[in-house]
């Protein structure tokens, strides 16, 4: 084991304590202030852990917790994109792509192609552990918004019904019983005016 | 799948939200603010994945990081203890079990069940797991407080060279070359006036 490996990985492991520095839009349960994205993926892994049962397929789950903990990693180059905003995501995987170029370049070359793996895995939704991963990282917002009611970032930007449900609906790619659920909240959001009809 | 589980579930998913409340004694990299509970978890479970080589002995990926993730839950109601506090630290077993008892106990029985065996063993230090999840719990905030230097928590609360080594010394049960890294940091406190003599 050499001195430089630990060095490297050491690096990186300092580098991406900025992760709680990067500011989602969606709002903790107490108090006002927004969630930061390292919270926020502990938060997910959690939801990863105890919701696993159902998801429509067997899933390896140290695979999706991985998933969880690494996705949002690219953030600390590349800001959180707020889901609901057309032109931040229209170069969203440029400028993603960069700050993995760089962040995981601080580490040895093999787990650098490690991160890489996983983050490609991530955005792609092809296998089982991604669609699940997906599938958590869009309900856990959603339950926060729903705790929120009027304070819910839904309300704050004047999101649709149409915009909610084409976010969302990918939940049921991971898991049918966890987007039934996040209807049913969508639903409520709707009937009490945090989500407009159009 | 009874609508009751998921129920619990997400209450037990909600309730853990006040982790992000949970403030440490350790600073962020960035900024003056100090760090939560939730997003040192994260940080945790990455230096698990990244630094898992270095165990002294074989060890299941999967669960270290659900300890990591799991381990301080019970901070929600029993607070974090200063590891430096003595007297804070006399009935810390008693807040914490207490705190298990009502924050598991939302849960379904199993699940419940699985989280007081994690936090169990964590804090037992028995498994190789759960050594090593501690030697990452010590080293994270002591690399936190290597890159404060003059901000330091060491400093902040007059840490001295023997506390700091009776505090730190267990990294070596879960990784001799961690505990080799963290000498030298202490060495480099120490010599730079951020750690006391005694």
């Amino acid at each position: 084991m050499s001195a430089e490996r630990l060095r490297q990985q050491l690096d990186f492991l300092v580098e991406i304590d900025r992760l709680k520095e990067i500011e989602r839009q969606t709002r903790i349960v107490g108090g006002g202030r927004r969630e930061n994205t390292a919270e926020h993926s502990w938060h997910l892994a959690m939801y990863a852990l105890i919701l696993a049962e159902h998801s429509n397929d067997d899933i390896d789950v140290l695979h999706v917790l991985t998933l969880c903990l690494v996705h949002d990693i690219v953030e600390i180059d590349a800001g959180d994109t707020f889901a609901y905003d057309a032109s931040a995501n229209t170069d969203k995987d440029e400028r993603e792509r960069r700050a993995a170029e760089r962040l995981f370049g601080l580490l040895p070359a093999d787990q650098a192609a490690f991160m890489w793996r996983l983050w490609e895995e991530y955005e792609a939704m092809e296998t089982p552990e991604s669609r699940f991963a997906n599938a958590v990282d869009r309900m856990q917002p959603a339950m926060l918004n729903h705790v929120a009611g009027e304070a819910s970032t839904w309300k704050e930007h004047a999101v649709t019904v149409p915009q909610a449900v084409k976010r969302l609906s990918p939940i049921g790619d991971g898991s049918a019983t966890l987007w039934s659920h996040t209807q049913s909240i969508i639903d409520e959001a709707h009937r009490r005016g945090h989500i407009r009809e159009e």
